[in-house]
C-alpha cells in the first residue's frame, strides 16, 4: 500500500470522527427536557459551545490577574469533554447515583477513545486531555469544570428570565463551589458565580 | 398517627411517582435523534404505548391459537419496562456496549426500586413483573421483549415511510429474531415481522 | 383459499393496525398548544400512556383496600381509549360544544369500529370495552375516566411547575368532581386530587 | 352608558377577538403530523397566509385575462376560511368522513359565529362571506376554495423537494380537479395545477 | 413562441413565487428565539396572517366610524409586507442599528422587487403597494404598520399569558405609540393599545 | 471607586457578555429551515462546536505534515467566527447579495465590537482575531473559514443521510473550492472533501 492510500485512508477516518461528533448537534441535553422545558431547548453541541465560550473568557481574566493558564489546553479540553455523549448519551445526573461515579467515568473513557480511534495525527493529544480533564489533573480541567458548571447555570438563567420554573435543584451547586483552583483562579471563578446569582435575585 | 394520616401519606406518594413517571411523556428516544430524526420523533411514553398495543394485540392471537397467555401481566409488565428511563435516561444502545449488560440492568433495576419506593398497594407485584421482564423469565416477559423489538421496526418503518434513511442498523434485528418463544407465540410474532419487511420492501 | 393464506391476511391486518395506531406517537393534545405551550408538549400517546399509568396505580389502591376491580379490563379500556382520536383527530373541549356529544360519541365509536376493523383475534373485546368505556357502563370504564382527568391534571401541575400559566380552566374540573364511583374507589381517586391541589397550592 | 364606554367595550371585544385567533399561529395542520412529518411544519395560521397569497395572484392572472374578480372579496374570504378551527380544531380529512360533512359545516359555522360575536364593524360582513365559502356560492368563493387546495399541494410539494415522502394521496385531488369555475378562472387553476405536476414530476 | 408557451411560462412563474413564498411558513420570528422562547413560536407566516387579521378588524372599525379606507389595499399590503424575508431573513431589531434603516429598507425592496419578478399579472401592483408601505405613503401603509406592532404585542401578551417573561422590552413601543395617523384611525389603534395594556395589567 | 468595585463590575459585564452569547444556542441556522428542515435542525451554537471540532482536527492534520499552524488561534477564532449573529440573525445568503458584502461585513464587525466591549482582558484579542478573520488575513484565518464550509457540508451530508433532499446548491461550493490555502494546507482540506464527497456518492 502507497503513502497516498494511507493518507487518504487516515483523512477519511478523521472525517468518519467528524460526522459522528455532528450527533451532538442534536442530542438535547435532558437535564432540561426532564425538568418539563420544550425539546430543542439546548443540544450538547450548544452546551459544549457555551463551555468553550466560558473556559476562554475565564481564562483571559485570570491570565491578567497574573496566573499563567494554557489558553490552548483549556480551548480543546472544553471542546472534546463531552464528546464520549454520542455513544452513551446525555445521561441525567441521577443516572451517576444508578451507575456509580467510576463505571461512569470508565464507560465514557473507553467510548471516547474510541470515537477518535482513527482521528488521525490529534489522537494521542486528545487522549491525554480527555484523562486530565476527568482526573481534574490541571489548572486548566479544573478550570473547564468551573466552566461546564458556570455555563449550566447561565442557561438556567437564561431560562428563568424566558419565564421557566423548577430549576432550583441546578442552583444549589452555585451555592457550594468548590472548584479546588488556585486562589485568583478560585476568585474569578467565584466573582462571576457572585454576579450570576445577583442577576437571579433581579428576576 | 392516625390511620387517617397514614393512608393520605400513602396516596401522596403514589402521586410522586405519577409525577416522576409524567417525565417520560418528553424524554426523546435518542436512538431517532442521533441517526438525524427531528426532536420530538418518538417520547419514551409514546413508545411504551406503543409496545403495550402491541403485545396486547399479540397476546390476543397467540391466545386465539391456543396457547394461554397471562393478558394482565403483558399489560403491566409493557407499561412499566421502561419507567427506570426517567432516571437513567434513554441511553443509546451503544452504552450497554461500554457500561455492560449486567451494569445497566443492576442500575436500570435499582431506579426503578426507588422510583416505585412509595407506589404503595401495587409495589410488590410491580417489582416482581420488572425482575421477570429483566430476566426474560415467563411467557409474557418474552412476549413484551418481542413487542418492544416489534415497535421499535414499526417506527423505523413509520419513518422510512415519511422519507427518513439511514435506518438500516435497527432492521438487523429482524432478520434474526432470536425470541425464545414457545412454538405457537413464536410463529405469531414471525408472521408480523415477516409482514412487516414485506411492506417495507414495498415502499 | 388455504389455512396458511387466510392467517397470513389476518397478521397482515394486525399490522395495518398497528401501523396507523403508531400516528398517536406524534398527534398533539391541542389543549396544551391552544393555550400557548409549545408544540411536542404532549402527544396522545403520551396521554394514554398517562392513563394507563394512573388506572392501574388506582386499582391496585382501590383493590388493597377491599373492592374488587378488574385489572386487565382496566388496562385495556385506558390503553385503547383514545384510539379514535387516529381518524377524527384530538378534538378540543370547544369542538364537543359545537358538534354536540352525542355526535361526537358516535362518530369516534364508528371511527373506533373501523380502526379495529381487522384486527384479529381481540376485536369483539376491543368493540365490548370501547363501548364499555363510552357509557361509563362499569366499575372500571369509570375508573378509566378518573384517570384520564387525573392525568390530564398531573400534566397540568408539571407544565405549571415548569412556569407554564393560564391553565386554570383545566383546574375547574378538580374542584368539582362527579365520577359516579362506589364510596371506596371514590374515596381513593378524591385523595389524589386533594394531593394534588395541595402539591399546587405550593407551586 | 355613555358613548365612550360603549366604544370601550368594543374595542375591548375585538381585541378579545384578535387574542383568540393568535391560537392558529401554533396549532398544527394535522394532516402533515398524521403522516409522520415533525410538529410544526405548518401552523393553521401560516397556511391561511398561503391561501391568502395564492388566492391574489390567481385573482390578479384571472383579471388581466378579462373575467372581473372582487380581490377585496377574495382576500377577505381567504383570510376567514379557517377562523373556526381555533374551537373545532384542525380536523383530519376522515373526521369528515365520520360526522358526516352537513355536521362539520353546521358545527363551523356556529363556531365562526361565536367567535365574531363581539368583533364589532365588520361582523356582518365576516358572516356573509364565510356563508358564501361555505356554500361556494360566489366565484371568490370558488376561487379561494381552489387556492386553499392548491396552497396545501404547494406545501406537499415543498415537503418532497426536502426528502419527504407518503404525501401521494394529496395529489390525487390534483388529477380529478372539479372547481366549478367559469372558463377563464377555471384555465387559469389548471394551468397552475398543471405546472406543479410537472415540478413534482422532476423531483 | 406562440401565445399558448408565454401563458404556460407566466403561469410557471407565479408558481415559482408561490413556492418561493412557502418559505416563511416554517421561518421563525427571531425575536421570539433570541430572548428564550421555543423554537417554532411564530412563523413569519403566522405572523403575516395576524397582521392581516387586526388590519382588517382595524380597518372596519374606523371605517364604521365614518373615516374612508381602502380595505382592498390593507389587505394586500399586509400580506405582502414580510415578503423580502425569504430572501433576507428575519433580521432582529438590533440588525437595523447596524446595518442602518435604510439600507436595510433598500435591501428589502431589491429582494421584494426580485421575488415579484415574474409574478405576472400583478406585479405592478405589488411594487406600488410594498414602495407605498416602505414610506408609510397613505393612511393603508400606516394602518398596517399600527397593525404590524399590535400583533407582535398580542403575541406578546399572548406568550406572559402562557408563563413566557422577559419580554418587556417589546411593550415599550406602545407606551409611546406615534402612529402618525388621522384622528379617527389614531382614536381606534389607541383604544386597541390601552385595552391590550390594561389585559396585561390583569395577568 | 476602590480596586474591589473596579475588579466586580469588569466581571459582572464579562458575565453580560456570556449571557447575550447563549442567545446563540437556539438561533436556528437559516440555511436550513429556509430549505424546509425542521427547526431546531442547527443552532448557531451548535455549528461553531462543529467548526471548532473541525478545525482543531484539521490543524493537527497539517502540523503533523510539517507546516506550522498555531492552534490557539485557530480554536480561538472557530469559536467567535459567528458572535455577531446574537445581534444581526442568521442571515441568509442571499441576503449577502441584497446588502452587499461590505456593507455586511462592516455591520458584523461593528455588531462584535460592541458584544465584546465589557468583555474585559480578552477583548483587544478577540478583536485582532475577529478583524483577521474577516480579512482572511492568516494561514489560521483561511483555514477556519475551510472549516466554516466543511462542517456546513457534513452537517448537509448528514441530513441526507437522514433522507433530507434539495440541498444540492450547498454542494457546488464543494467543486469549486478556493480556500486560498499554502499547498500542506490545501491538500489536507482538499482530501476531506474528496472523502466527503466520495461518501454521499454512496447514500
Amino acid at each position: 500500500m502507497g503513502r497516498d492510500t494511507v493518507v487518504a485512508r487516515k483523512i477519511e477516518t478523521v472525517l468518519t470522527t467528524l460526522i459522528e461528533l455532528q450527533r451532538l448537534k442534536r442530542l438535547d441535553r435532558t437535564g432540561w427536557t426532564l425538568r418539563g422545558m420544550a425539546n430543542g431547548t439546548e443540544s450538547v453541541a450548544a452546551h459544549s459551545f457555551g463551555v468553550c465560550v466560558t473556559a476562554m473568557m475565564l481564562a483571559d481574566q485570570i491570565t491578567a490577574r497574573g496566573l499563567a493558564v494554557d489558553g490552548e489546553r483549556v480551548l480543546r479540553m472544553a471542546l472534546l469533554h463531552d464528546w464520549a455523549e454520542t455513544r452513551v448519551g446525555d445521561m441525567p445526573r441521577t443516572a451517576t447515583h444508578y451507575f456509580g461515579g467510576d463505571a461512569r467515568k470508565k464507560a465514557e473513557t473507553q467510548a471516547f477513545a474510541d470515537i477518535i480511534h482513527d482521528a488521525g495525527a490529534g489522537k494521542g493529544q486528545y487522549e491525554a486531555l480527555y484523562r486530565d480533564y476527568e482526573q481534574r489533573g490541571s489548572l486548566e480541567a479544573r478550570l473547564v469544570k468551573a466552566a461546564d458548571v458556570i455555563d449550566l447555570l447561565i442557561q438556567a438563567y437564561s431560562l428563568e428570565r424566558a419565564g421557566a420554573k423548577g430549576l432550583d435543584e441546578f442552583w444549589e451547586v452555585a451555592n457550594d463551589p468548590d472548584f479546588n483552583l488556585p486562589a485568583i483562579a478560585h476568585e474569578v471563578v467565584l466573582e462571576v458565580l457572585k454576579s450570576l446569582l445577583e442577576a437571579r435575585s433581579k428576576l
